[in-house]
């Protein structure tokens, strides 16, 4: 089992890295630290010095390098070695670096061939970066369980009418059949039900809501677990844009086989002045995954144990065939890497 | 290594199960989710959705059946899918269920072939339902030793001498020769100290008590590890029914390879309407094997570690002999279910 | 991978076993009770009954012998039964015993063939035991690291300069090329710095330092992992004795793979009476040991995970030089040991 390697994973948010400042994150079972220097520019290496394995995220930024606690290497923002109080420079005496780009209010992370890295096959999350502040919320949560686990938990959005029935579901999802499309670039569910309750969540934020709304949700995943998600609560007959609409994120990067760096962002098209609701919004969607969808994940996880999915014989549902189209994909993409096409 | 499958395994105390409830396990490394409906119907079931692995145990009863938590499939007490929220109702979506009974105030499963099971092969603990409740007790305790360390430490009692001096032994064991018989349902080991000074704890709770009196105990195992042990002090010269004879039960269940559910009980013979007696003899008990034998078999495991009792060469005593008996009977049922003989 | 066993480590301070008591300690992945008895003399046992591998720690001493909690059984100080309530005192019915000898204030065990030991191979620390009291302090810390790691860290002082600045190290060390030598018995490593800083700790300790000194630093390495360390602050031109010389010890027992008992050791020539002196200089060197050199060699162990250092392929440096003859020494040494010869 591997991880696709020739991609861009998230690795952080562009504000849980300051200026002058570093983090360590393991990525796809490797230490890493990210480094962003006084001018704003990121970098990332292996968190490991070459020369005796100190983690360099335990030494000291020295302007646009870092140098390693234990025995004062240092290193530029590339990798290679620009100082070495003990002797020469050899050219051996570098550590690996990897491609970084920020877009989307995110740092993002390719730890293949850097040669084939390219910012521009970034899914567009614009959308984000366009928000204002009284309108967007971003997060992070560690997950103990597979990416995998976590993108399915976003493919099929039934869960919420069972894991969250008092907030994100209310029965419309389970209630409607699910429209799966896919294109070169990703792969999207689409369910829309007409004439339903608004969620319990909406409810209780939105006073003026109808009792009766069309609910439409939309996600479109992109290789390796991106995953936009329009979800729009619509007065009948009218346009979706016309709805009270959320552009969501849910971002996964896998740690360990068994842990996932889960990444989450909102904005929305109503009430965008209303910073009081967006804290409101953000604390109690932050409370949901880390205490409804986290949990499960990890059970998930614990109940198959080392046993890979398939192997346990998943008795699949309509509601999987996203999910599992995924999977597929994901099968082929990383068969396709293996073997260089 | 394997466990014996079809036999009868304490899976909890009646108690330990209120109606409309359920209760988690591991038992023999599955994960087992125990059910009793409101009429007080028990059942037990694999405690992971055989949709995507969530356990049941996190969700919620509805009726006699149970709903899964993640995506709203319900199943009844012998795991049969009824109902479907996203599809219909394949054959193929049940999740797989143990044959278990209620008796002698515990319910028992059986994790082998079902069509074998035979709740009249549940060894004889009637003793125990016919205890009045000021002169009955029981409890549940986790060890991490595995079941085998647990069976030896009951069926070689003289360890009462010198982990317990100050309670339960009193030397009495040490100086007997023990006596073991076996048939085919159980083996035996019998010590029968005559004119010795009673245990320190009885002492202390019976003051009356004669300075010296006979000591007989008695345990008898049958498979795979549920003991029924007498304790009984005997002024000297009388019948042992005469005597303050304590009737207990332990019972072992594996979780792991390397951790046991312990459960005891205990009834007796003398002052059975005096509930606070009853009360600090239970509570005694519990403290002793908490603080003493857990502690000691969990000790023993950490130095056996991975491996296996045999290939450990223990320096085998007399008072193995029963021990010893019990494990080789163990091997046979084993093979012998092995061989489907 | 295997551990050099004739050979002798560092078991335990003198002053941690009191007379009359017992000490267990994992050495070389084995449980190991050390007893001293009344009159002063110790052994040390594997500490696992061979009848039933309870510790044997958990006991009783009596008298000159050791009596097991779990059974009674009761071994001498060289692992003879010598009393057993149960049976007669057959052969082989016997715990392993180690040779131990107690020099230098520290108790030596020899976890190899014990015909070989030789309690005058053990390196020549008398310094310590010649120290007074208010010139002498010892302690022992539990590190996450194999032991090799640990050695190295007290061969290559380089890194005093890094990761103590602004206590032991000042720069003077990696300003100095070593100069390594190398006989039967040890390896030494002596920087030779003239005309420098003191390390800031003394300057801070005795304020009629001058502003520029010698600075001298030996250290001796012993297999396994004994190691003497001179530190001299020398004012310019005068003898290494007549500065400020620090002599301490450094010794690593593998506890595990990943984990080492680290025992340490300082003594002076300056201020020899001053108790005060001597508990602040010992609060202090500890402090830095258990908060600077433990946390970089447990995540340097992390980094590597299950590898062997020579797997990663470390980019290794010319303060590098002592710490590989050690290590190539030890492979000497260990290859020695395999074929016997």
């Amino acid at each position: 089992v591997s991880y696709l390697r020739n991609t861009w994973y998230v690795a952080a948010w562009s504000d849980e890295l300051p200026p002058a400042g570093m983090l360590a994150r393991t990525l796809l079972d490797e230490p890493v630290v990210l480094i962003r220097n006084s001018a704003g520019a990121v970098s990332a290496l292996v968190d490991r010095c070459p020369h005796r394995f100190a983690p360099l995220s335990a030494g000291v930024l020295r302007g646009d390098s870092i140098q390693c606690r234990y025995h004062g290497l240092e290193f530029s923002s590339d990798g290679r070695c620009v100082r070495n109080p003990h002797g020469p420079l050899a050219a051996g005496l570098a550590v690996k670096g990897f491609a970084v780009a920020e877009a989307h209010r995110a740092i993002w992370i390719w730890m293949g061939d850097a040669s084939k890295s390219d910012p521009a096959q970034i899914p567009d999350l614009a959308y984000l970066s366009a928000a204002p502040a009284s309108a967007f919320s971003c997060g992070h949560l560690h997950s103990k369980g597979n990416y995998e686990l976590c993108v399915d938990n976003i493919l099929d959005l039934s869960h919420t009418d069972y894991l969250h029935p008092s907030t994100l579901g209310g029965g419309a999802v389970t209630s409607t059949h699910q429209k799966v499309t896919a294109d070169e670039q990703s792969i999207q569910v689409e369910w829309y039900c007409a004439n339903t309750r608004p969620a319990p969540l909406l409810v209780s934020l939105i006073p003026e809501l109808p009792p009766q709304t069309d609910f439409v949700t939309r996600v479109r995943w992109y290789a390796p677990a991106v995953m936009r998600l329009l979800s729009a609560t619509v007065p009948a007959g009218q346009a979706v844009e016309q709805g009270y609409v959320n552009l969501n994120a849910h971002m996964m990067t896998p740690e360990t086989r068994a842990s996932t760096h889960y990444f989450f962002a909102a904005t929305r098209n109503y009430c965008v002045d209303d910073a009081a609701l967006n804290a409101r919004l953000a604390e109690t969607r932050k409370h949901i995954f880390a205490t409804e969808d986290m949990p499960m994940i990890e059970r998930v996880q614990q109940r198959m144990g080392e046993r890979e999915f398939w192997s346990l014989e998943p008795r699949l549902l309509p509601v999987d065939d996203a999910p599992v189209r995924v999977r597929r994909r994901l099968q082929q993409l990383l068969a396709a890497e293996a073997t260089g096409s």
